[in-house]
């Protein structure tokens, strides 16, 4: 089978053996695939990640010890976890300090025709959402998480900084969620994707002084969280969603002194996701900027790579 | 009057008039004053300052509108609010955007015979305790105010890094709630000093792969944030308290991945505080290191920045 492969920041297709079912574990045949800003801080060197990436998927079950699986059309949790410790109990199995991730830590990913993950960590797709839509699940689930973190009332004004695609899908879910959003961004034409749900457009570096109570930081970039916390009011939260793979320098008494709190934020529920996604109500398609083969996984991931794009997807 | 003065660094004795006492506020006749941390960073240069600096007080009020208070032994909170906007409504007064703070900013602090703060700022120091033991009540609240702002369940286990005077106050502080606090320090003989209540020292870097739930950093350098977020388990909680006046490199990752929560912290309740110095269990007297008359405030600046050093007082 023909898998993506990186390595010291390549892109290639390689040939593989179609990976073996542990049990437990269900086999999965792609159908369309995304590529998150996550992998390219992993073709940039995070994690010193060499091999398949990929994790955000929708795909068809072909073998599973449990064949009332085999022929569901499925996405899945990236997280692999041990299924015993004190986190998974909790289940907060994407705590686990046993797991892999898909595509991230050690569990080869779905930028692949086949590829493997526990049934525990699967979910059937509705027979009525399109692929185009199920396959933003993981990203739709990691927006979702904030509200996991940190109770946001109806009404609540927040700052989402950043309008690509993560922070469309954070000011989408937030807006549905009550929230009062103020996107900043630089690009009228994607925040109206999110303006289409209510969310405010505000041009980057535009504020005018307004402080907000919680400040979602999704610009991907090393000035992103210092901008955040600027924009927050005293004892207000900042959620940190952009992964950079350089440190980043912070003011400790911008933070100490109005007594903010920095939020990490990570993957998130599925049984969130699905819901919100299957409502129609969150306009993801219109992120999908263009959709390549996975043999021309290469240039795809130069066109992801380039300044202002939305959301590329591979098709086997 | 005498006060000290501090301009580019250096800390001098002044003459001063005494000063005026606008309506709502007392005059105050220092007894005993301490030197923090902040003091010094004012000294480095953070905010900027020029001026009186000082704010760890126990005084005696010389004149008020309120004649109730005249004579009266008391402490203060350094924060004067405007007692009109939303936060003062919410009685959080130390985040008024109209503050001034004692010493600290645009009001001048109480390294000096006499200074001024609003009658509402005042607490009655209880005739029982000692002018060595009320000096202690700002620190002390700034402690307590880390249980104001996250809930710490009796058995919770801590790790306080920093073994300074914060630190052992911090310590002390979360031992008297009930945590299982593990003091990382380099000094035993300090160290000692939090586990005549409990707290278990723990020689720095000799954590052994252990992870906390809550961590404070203490520590007061560049260092102890990155050293505070590897010691906090997923999900935890990771407590600011070390006001640095360089920018401080933080890896996203690190925090992004296991979900930490930074919770900046800064001053806390004198309501809070005065009880618990009152029930004579914190050994505060023991941080003492050295009282210096008020006209060698130059001296006394210089021992308080020697490495190591606990409590530095001022007697005028």
């Amino acid at each position: 089978m023909r898998a993506v492969h990186l390595a010291s920041g390549s892109v290639a297709i390689r040939e593989f053996a179609t990976p073996a079912v542990p049990p437990g574990f269900a086999l999965l045949r792609l159908r369309l695939a995304g590529i998150c800003n996550t992998d390219l801080e992993l073709q940039r060197g995070y994690y010193g990640f060499e091999g398949v990436p990929g994790h955000e998927f929708v795909a068809d079950v072909v073998e599973a010890g449990d064949a009332a699986w085999v022929g569901r059309r499925v996405v899945g949790e990236i997280n692999l976890a041990c299924g015993n410790c004190v986190w998974c109990e909790r289940g907060l199995g994407r705590h686990c300090p046993q797991r892999s991730v898909l595509g991230i830590v050690k569990h080869p990913g779905a930028f692949a025709e086949y590829f493997t993950l526990p049934i525990a960590n699967l979910h059937e797709v509705p027979e009525s959402m399109a692929d185009e839509v199920a396959v933003f699940t993981e990203p739709v689930a990691a927006a979702c998480e904030i509200l996991e973190q940190t109770e946001v009332e109806p009404g609540t004004k927040v700052a989402v900084l950043g309008d690509g695609k993560l922070g469309l899908l954070i000011a989408m879910v937030l807006r549905l969620h009550g929230a009062e959003v103020d996107l900043h961004g630089r690009h009228p034409e994607k925040m109206a994707i999110a303006a289409e749900l209510g969310a405010r457009p505000c041009k980057k570096g535009e504020a005018g002084g307004t402080k907000y109570p919680l400040v979602v930081d999704a610009t991907g970039s090393e000035e992103g969280l210092a901008a955040a916390i600027s924009l927050s009011e005293a004892r207000g939260t900042v959620v940190m969603k952009s992964t950079v793979a350089r440190p980043v320098s912070v003011d400790m008494a911008s933070v100490i002194v109005p007594e903010i709190t920095l939020l990490g934020s990570r993957c998130g529920r599925f049984e969130d996701a699905l819901p919100l996604l299957s409502s129609g109500r969150m306009p993801v398609e219109r992120l999908i900027q263009a959709v390549y083969p996975l043999g021309e996984a290469s240039a795809a991931f130069a066109h992801a790579s380039r300044k202002g794009t939305l959301k590329i997807l591979l098709r086997p």
